[in-house]
C-alpha cells in the first residue's frame, strides 16, 4: 500500500523544522520503527469502505502515529522505561527536559495535521487521546495496588490503547464515506483489537523476549502497574498471595523480578490472559461482517491475527 | 467584557471530566488566576475590527489559555519552579508524572476545541505552539552561556511568548472578519505587545517581588538562562565578568543569587532592558493607529502601556 510511504513521508515532513534538535529526537523514536498500527488500521479502515485517494487520510493517519510517538516519549519519562523501539529511550538520550519538549512538540505538530479536519473528526480524535490522559491517572491511582478488578484493568488497556484505536478505524472509515453502520462496525472491530493487542503486550512484558518487545521486561510489575495477566496471576490459590507481596514492594531487586516472572509463569495467568486477548480478537473479527469482501478487510482481519499472534 | 466570562466558563467546561484528578490539577494552575492576556488579546481584537458575537471566539480565547497553561505546567516540571501563579508548582502538589500528564491532558482538550476552526486558523495556532517548543530548545541550547547575543535573547523571547500573543490577535481579528491588512497589523501589535511583555517578565525575576510575581525570583540566573537584563549586565565593563563567571555556575547558593541579583541592579541593565520594553511597546501603540476608534482599541493600547508600567 504506497499510502503508508506517504504517511510515513508526511511524519517526517510534519517533523523538519529549522530547530534540528527537536527534529533529531521525534525522529529517534518515530524513526526507529514501530507497528504503525494506528495509521495502518485508519488507512485499512478508509479503503475497506471503498475510499479513494485522499491527502486527508494521509495527513490523518499520520497525525495518529505523532500523537502515539507524543505519548511513547512521555510515557517514557514518567515510567522510567529505558529501552523503547529497540533504542534508548529519548529522556535518556537527550535529558528529560528536552523529551518532554519533543512529546509537546509531536501533540502541536499531530494538531497542525489536524487542520484539515471537520469538527466530528477532531472530536473524535481529540477525545480518544484525552482518553489516554484519562487512563493513565486511572493507572496511577491503582499502582502497587494487588487487588485491582479485571474491570479496572480493562478500563486501562481500553483508555490507554484501545479507544485510539477506535477512533482510527472510525475516522478512516468516516473519511472513506463508509456508511454511519460501517463507521460503527469498525470503530468496535478497532476497539477490539486495541484490547487484544494490549493485552498480548502485557503478557509479552512477563513472557516475551526483550528484542521482541523492543523494551524492557517485567516493567508493568517494577513498577507496581495492574495489567490482566499480573491480576490474573495474583488471583492464583497456591502463589498468588506471595506475588501481591512481591508486586507492592516500591523497591524491587532484578532477582526478585526475575523470581516474580517464574512465578507468574506457573500460574494459569497467561493462559486465562490469551483467552481474553483471543475473546476480543473474535470479537473484532465478527464486527468485520458487514463489509464487502476485499483486500483490505482480509489486511483488518490478518491484523487480528497477528496481534494475537505474537509470542515468544 | 461578559465574553471573557464565558471564557472562564468554557475552560472548565472542557476540563470537567470523570477522571476528576485531571480536572483538580489543571484547576489548580488555572483557577489560580494569572492575567489572561492570550483570551484577552484575541477577544479584544476580534471586538476592534468589528466582530460580533460568536461562540467560535470564545472557544478560542479558552484554547489560547489551555496551550498557555499546558507549557506553564511542563515548564515548571522542566525549571524546577516551586512556585506558579502564587501557588505550589503543579509538580511539587501532584508529583511529576500526574503534572505531566496534566499538560498533555490540556493540550489535547485545546485541540478538540480548535475543532470548530478553519485550517488556517488551526496553522495559525499550531506553528504558534510549535514555536513554543522551539523556543525552549533553542534557550536550552544557550543555557549557562554568558556569551549569549542580543539576537538570540531575542528569538528566544519571540518564540516563548511573543508568537502565541502574535496568534491570539491574528486568528481574534481573522474570526471578527477584519481586513487583511488589521490582521496583519494586530498581529504585529500582538508580537510587538509579547515581546515587552516578556522583557518587563524577565526585568521582574531581577528586580520584583515575589508576590507580585506569583513565581519565585531569580530563578533565570539560577538556571543559567540567558534573558535579555542579564545577558546587558553581563556586558557591563565593571561587573559583567564577575557575574558571567556567577552565571555560569551549576550550583549557586542562595546568597550568590541574591549577591549576583544586586550587582545587575548595580548596571544599566534594568535601565536598557526597560528601554528595549518601551521600544517595542511603542511598535505595539502604532500597530493600532489604522483601527476604527473604539473602546477596544483603547483596551489594547491601554494593555500595552500596562504591561510596561508593572513594577514592583
Amino acid at each position: 500500500m504506497d499510502e503508508l510511504e506517504q504517511v510515513e513521508a508526511r511524519i517526517r515532513s510534519s517533523l523538519n523544522r529549522k530547530e534540528s534538535l527537536l527534529t533529531e529526537i521525534c525522529l529517534h523514536v518515530i524513526g526507529a520503527g514501530g507497528k504503525r498500527i494506528r495509521p495502518g488500521v485508519a488507512l485499512l479502515s478508509f479503503k475497506a469502505v471503498g475510499g479513494k485517494k485522499d491527502q486527508k487520510i494521509v495527513n490523518l493517519a499520520a497525525s495518529f502515529e505523532l500523537i502515539h510517538s507524543a505519548t511513547l516519549i512521555h510515557d517514557d519519562i514518567n515510567d522510567l522505561g529505558e529501552i523503547r523501539r529497540g533504542r534508548e529511550a529519548a529522556y535518556k538520550k537527550y535529558g528529560v527536559q528536552k523529551a518532554l519538549i519533543a512529546g509537546d512538540f509531536l501533540f502541536v505538530r499531530s494538531f497542525r495535521l489536524g487542520g484539515t479536519w471537520d469538527t466530528q473528526v477532531v472530536q473524535i480524535v481529540a477525545d480518544a487521546a484525552t482518553a489516554i490522559a484519562e487512563s493513565e491517572i486511572l493507572q496511577s491511582s491503582h499502582e502497587f495496588d494487588p487487588s485491582v478488578s479485571q474491570k479496572v484493568c480493562e478500563k486501562i488497556i481500553e483508555g490507554k490503547t484501545a479507544k485510539i484505536i477506535e477512533a482510527a478505524a472510525m475516522v478512516g472509515s468516516y473519511l472513506g464515506k463508509g456508511s454511519e453502520d460501517q463507521v460503527q462496525m469498525l470503530g468496535a472491530y478497532g476497539l477490539n483489537l486495541g484490547m487484544a493487542f494490549q493485552i498480548v503486550d502485557d503478557i509479552l512484558d512477563i513472557d516475551g523476549s526483550e528484542s521482541q518487545l523492543g523494551k524492557s521486561k517485567g516493567v508493568d510489575f517494577i513498577d507496581g502497574k495492574p495489567t490482566l495477566p499480573l491480576m490474573f496471576a495474583m488471583e492464583d490459590p497456591r502463589s498468588g498471595e506471595r506475588l501481591a507481596e512481591m508486586f507492592i514492594r516500591r523497591e524491587k531487586t532484578k532477582r526478585q523480578v526475575e523470581e516474580a516472572l517464574r512465578l507468574v509463569k506457573k500460574t494459569d495467568a497467561i493462559v486465562r490472559s490469551f483467552e481474553a486477548a483471543e475473546g476480543f480478537k473474535s470479537k473484532a473479527l465478527k464486527n468485520l461482517n458487514g463489509l464487502p469482501d476485499s483486500i483490505f478487510k482480509e489486511s483488518l482481519a490478518h491484523l487480528a491475527e497477528m496481534v494475537v499472534a505474537r509470542r515468544k
